[in-house]
C-alpha cells in the first residue's frame, strides 16, 4: 500500500516546481518518475495551497494526477508559499473527491499517510465523538476525515500537537475496546497556512516513514546544479513521507514517535505521546 | 428543482426502449427531449435494474445523463423484467456517486424524488437512529439515503409500507423537533425485484406529483401507433414522477398521501399514514 | 441551442467575481441562475488566462461547470487580466475535455459560440488545408478547433482579422461546393493576451448575439451599487454571447458582420468581410 | 509500457468470471492482483461484448479500471459468448474514451497492444489514406484508431488478414518514408463477433507477446479446481497478451509474425507477412 504526501514552505514557488519539473523540481526526479504514467497512485489525488485569500485553495481529483491536464495547468500558473500535496491508494473507502486529501476547515488543511485499521468497525463510534457543530461539514466516508474532525473536535486549531494526540488516543481507546490489534497507522501533517506540523506514529511502533528537507543553504552546496534551490528562501523547507534516493545527504528522517513543526521561523522536532481519553474512575 | 424517476415492470424490455427511443419508447417523447441536451437535470443519474442474478445491477453516474455514452451501451443492450431510473438535481449534497439513486441493500432498490428539509440539521440524529449493522453500509451523504436504511432498520424487507411510514414518522418528529416546519417532502419508490411500492406524501400536504400507466390493453387502444405497447405483457406498468403531456388518458395520478403496489400481478391503491415514533407516556 | 462565451480585459481580478460572487459579480446575477443547477448547458466548459506565465493557463471540464468544486477553488484563487469563459452546448461531437472552448495555441486562446454548419461533410478538406506542422497539435473534433487551426494556418498570428476572414471565407467556399447552405454561423473571441478581438457573423446574416460593456466610469454612474465596478480599472471591459437582462444600458450589441477590438488602451468597432480562398482563374 | 488486451470466444459466461473472481476466473488470479490498485495501467479500459443485438455493446472509461463501480456492476450482469477486454497506457494521445480500445464499427471491434512509432509525423499521411465516408466516423486521436479505418478502407470485413497486413503495410511505407525505423509493434485483435483474428508482429521483429489457451478439455484436466472451466463449453479460447504465471501448461504462444483464427468452431495458426502498398513502377 502506497500513499504520497508532501508540504512545501518557504519563499513562493509555481507549485510545478515542485511537483513536475524534473530539472528544476524541489523534489527529486526519481519521484517523479515513481509517480508517472506506469506505476501510480491511481486513487485520487489534491493538492492544498494558500495565497492571499481567506481559506486556502484546494483541488482534487480521482484521475490519476498525472494525467490530469487541469492539474498540470494549475499547477504551472498558481504560486504559493506554503501547499501540501497528496497521492491516495484507496482502502475500503470509495474514490470519490469528497474522499481525497487534505481536508480543509478555515483556514486548515489536513492530510495522512496511513490508515485507521478496521475502520469499519470504530467508525461510527468516531463520529458520534465529532462536535455536531462540525458533523455537517463531513463530506466524505474516509478515515481521515473522521480523524481530523476528531482533531478540530479536541481542539487542533488551538494546539495541534495535544489535539492530534487526543484525536490518535480516542482512536485507540475505541479500536482497542472492538479488539482492533493496532488501531492507527500513519504519517499526518496539518496546517494553518504558517506553521507546518508533521507527526509520525503507529499504535504499531512501527511506523510509515517521514523525511524533511535539511537547510537550504546546506542543500545549495551539496546539489549547485539543482536551479530551483538558487530560488527558494534559506528558510524553505519539504515533508515528504518517502525518502527522495538520488539526493544522498539532504533529508533528515522524523524519528518514530515524533512530530516536527516548520515554517514561520521554527524548526523543532519533538517527541509524540499520544493521549488516551480521561475515564471515570471507579470509586472502590 | 426537478428530479424525475420513473419504474418499470412487466415482460423483459431494453432499457432503451423505455429510456430512449422516441418512437418506440414507453415512457412519452416530450420527455425524451424534456431530458436532452437543453435542459437537463445534471447533478447524476442511476439505473437499477434485476435479471437472474442474486442482487440487482446497478449504474451511476455523475455526467447529465444524455450524455454518457456508457449509458447509452448498457441501455441499448441490457433486457430487465424490472428496472428504476432516476435524474438528480442536487439540493445541498455533492453530485458524486455514492449520492445518486437508486440505493441497493440485498435484493431492494430505494429512490426518491424529494427532500428531507433542513437535513443539515436533523442528519445526526437520523443517522444515530440507523441500525448498527447497516451503518457501515453508508456510502455517501444523501439524504434518500439515510432514509433508505432507517425504513430498513423499520423493516422495509418485512412489511414496506409499514417500514417507510414509520422512516418518515421519525424524519417529521426529529424534523419538527429542531424546527422543521415540513421535514418531508417527495415520491418513493421501492422494490424487492418482485414488485414496487410507491408512495407520494409531504409532510406539508403539497406532495409532487406521481403517475403510473392504465392497463396496457387500454393504452393499446389509445395508441396503437405505439409499437412498444404490442411488444410489453398486459400486466405492464410504468411509474413516473412527472405526467407525460403528450399521451393523454395514458396515466393515472396517485393521489396525495397514498401508495400504490405493482408487479407481481397485484395492482393496488392504498392511503398512505405516516407513523411516529411510539414515545414513553408520561404518567401523571 | 445555447452556448455563452465571455471575455474580460483589465485591472487583474478574481475569476470568481466575473463568474459566481453575485453581489460582487461583473456578470450580472441573472446569468448566474440562468447557468445554475437547473438550466445548464451541460456539455463542458473551459476557462482561459494569463498571468506572468509565457503562456495562458486553461481548464476545462465536462461536468456541468457550476458543479465542479475544482472550477470554483481555481476561479477562487486564480487573478488575472485577461481571461476567456466559455460553456458548452455540444452538436455532434464528443464531450470531452479535448472538445472544449477556449482552444490554445502558444500565447493565443480561441473561442466560438455557433457551429460549422453540417461539419461532417466539410470536416475532412478543412483539416487538409491546415498546416502540416500545426496538424499534430489537434487534440479533438470539434468544429471550432478546426476553425482556429485554419486562422491560425491563415495568419491569425499576424492579422486576426484577416486570418478569420480567410478561415471562414475557406468554411463558406468548401461547404457551398458540398451543398451547404449556410456554412457559419457565431460569434468568436480570440487573443493574444493583450488584445481581444471578438467577431460577430454568419453565413445567413442572422448572427448570435454579441454585446460589450459601456465604459466603466459609466456602469460605475448607473450602478454604483455594484462594488465590483469600484474595483475594476476604468478601462475594464466584458464581452458576452448573451443581453445581461437586470443591467439595462450597461451593455452595447456588435453589430451584424461586425467585430470589436479591445484592451491594450484600444476599443473600436470595424465592419467585417469575409474573404473567399483565392482562386486558380481559368484562361479563356 | 504495459498494455493488456483478453478476448473470449465460447459458451456465454458472465464478464465477471474472466475478469474479476479470483476463485471462479477464466484469467489467473496472478492477472487480478497484478491488474489491482498497486499497480494500474490507469490510463484507461475497454470492453466490447457480443449478444443478439445488431451491434456489440461497449463500455469505456478513463478511471482505473479496477476502482470503476459501474464497470464492476456491468461485469456482473452481462453474459456473452464473445468479448474483448483492454487496459491501457497512454502514449501521447489524450487519456479520453474516444481513445480507449475496442474500436467499433458496425459489427467489428479492433484492439491493440502496442503503438505507431512516432505517430505525430505518419498521422496525417495515414488519416488522408482513409475512405472519406469512413473518415468522419473517427472519434478521438489514438494510433490504433487510425490503424483501424486503415484495415477497414482496406477490407477488414471482407478479408482480416489481408486488410491487417495491408494496413501494416501502409503504415510501414509511410513511416519508412518519414525516417521511422521500426514503424509498427504490436499485438491485434479483431472481431465480427464470430471468429477472432490474433496477429503478433512487429517492424523489428521483437514483437509484444501473445498467448492463447490450450483446450478446455486439455486444462481441466490440469486444473481440475478450477470451477469455470467446468462452466465452459469445449471449444472456449482466451486470447491475452501476457503470460498467465500460474497456470503453467495453459497457455500456447503465438509465435513472432503470425495470426491466430479462433471461435465458430475453427482455430488455426498462420504465418503473417506485411503486404506494403503497391506503386507506380517507374519504366526504364
Amino acid at each position: 500500500m502506497c500513499r504520497w504526501l508532501a508540504a512545501y514552505t518557504g519563499s513562493p514557488i509555481l507549485l510545478e516546481k515542485a511537483l513536475y519539473s524534473p530539472a528544476h523540481s524541489l523534489i527529486d526526479q526519481s519521484l517523479h518518475s515513481e509517480l508517472g504514467a506506469e506505476a501510480t497512485n491511481g486513487d485520487g489525488y489534491g493538492l492544498g495551497w494558500y495565497d492571499d485569500q481567506p481559506a486556502p485553495g484546494r483541488f482534487r481529483g480521482i484521475e490519476p494526477a498525472w494525467n490530469d491536464d487541469n492539474l498540470r495547468e494549475l499547477a504551472g500558473h498558481v504560486k504559493s508559499h506554503l501547499f501540501f500535496a497528496h497521492i491516495r491508494a484507496a482502502i475500503g473507502s470509495a474514490v470519490q473527491q469528497t474522499n481525497c486529501h487534505p481536508f480543509r476547515h478555515g483556514r486548515w488543511l489536513f492530510m495522512h499517510n496511513g490508515f485507521l485499521d478496521n475502520f469499519a468497525a470504530v467508525k461510527r463510534d468516531l463520529v458520534l465523538a465529532i462536535d455536531q457543530s462540525l458533523y455537517p461539514e463531513i463530506g466524505g466516508h474516509a478515515d481521515t476525515e473522521v480523524l481530523f474532525y476528531l482533531a478540530l473536535t479536541l481542539g487542533l486549531e488551538d494546539d495541534p500537537p495535544d489535539a492530534v494526540a487526543r484525536a490518535i488516543g480516542l482512536v485507540e481507546d475505541v479500536g482497542y475496546a472492538k479488539g482492533v490489534r493496532y488501531p492507527f497507522q500513519g504519517t499526518i501533517a496539518t496546517t494553518n497556512g504558517e506553521q507546518i506540523w508533521a507527526f509520525r506514529y503507529s499504535s504499531e511502533g512501527k511506523s510509515r516513514s517521514l523525511f524533511f528537507t535539511r537547510h537550504v543553504p546546506t542543500l545549495r552546496e551539496l546539489y549547485p546544479e539543482r536551479t530551483i534551490l538558487q530560488e527558494v528562501s534559506d528558510d524553505a523547507h519539504v515533508i515528504v513521507s518517502e525518502p527522495m534516493g538520488d539526493l544522498p545527504g539532504a533529508w533528515n528522517e522524523v524519528p518514530e514517535s515524533s512530530y516536527a513543526v516548520v515554517g514561520g521561523g521554527e524548526e523543532s522536532l519533538h517527541r509524540f505521546t499520544v493521549k488516551p481519553p480521561a475515564r471515570a474512575v471507579p470509586v472502590s
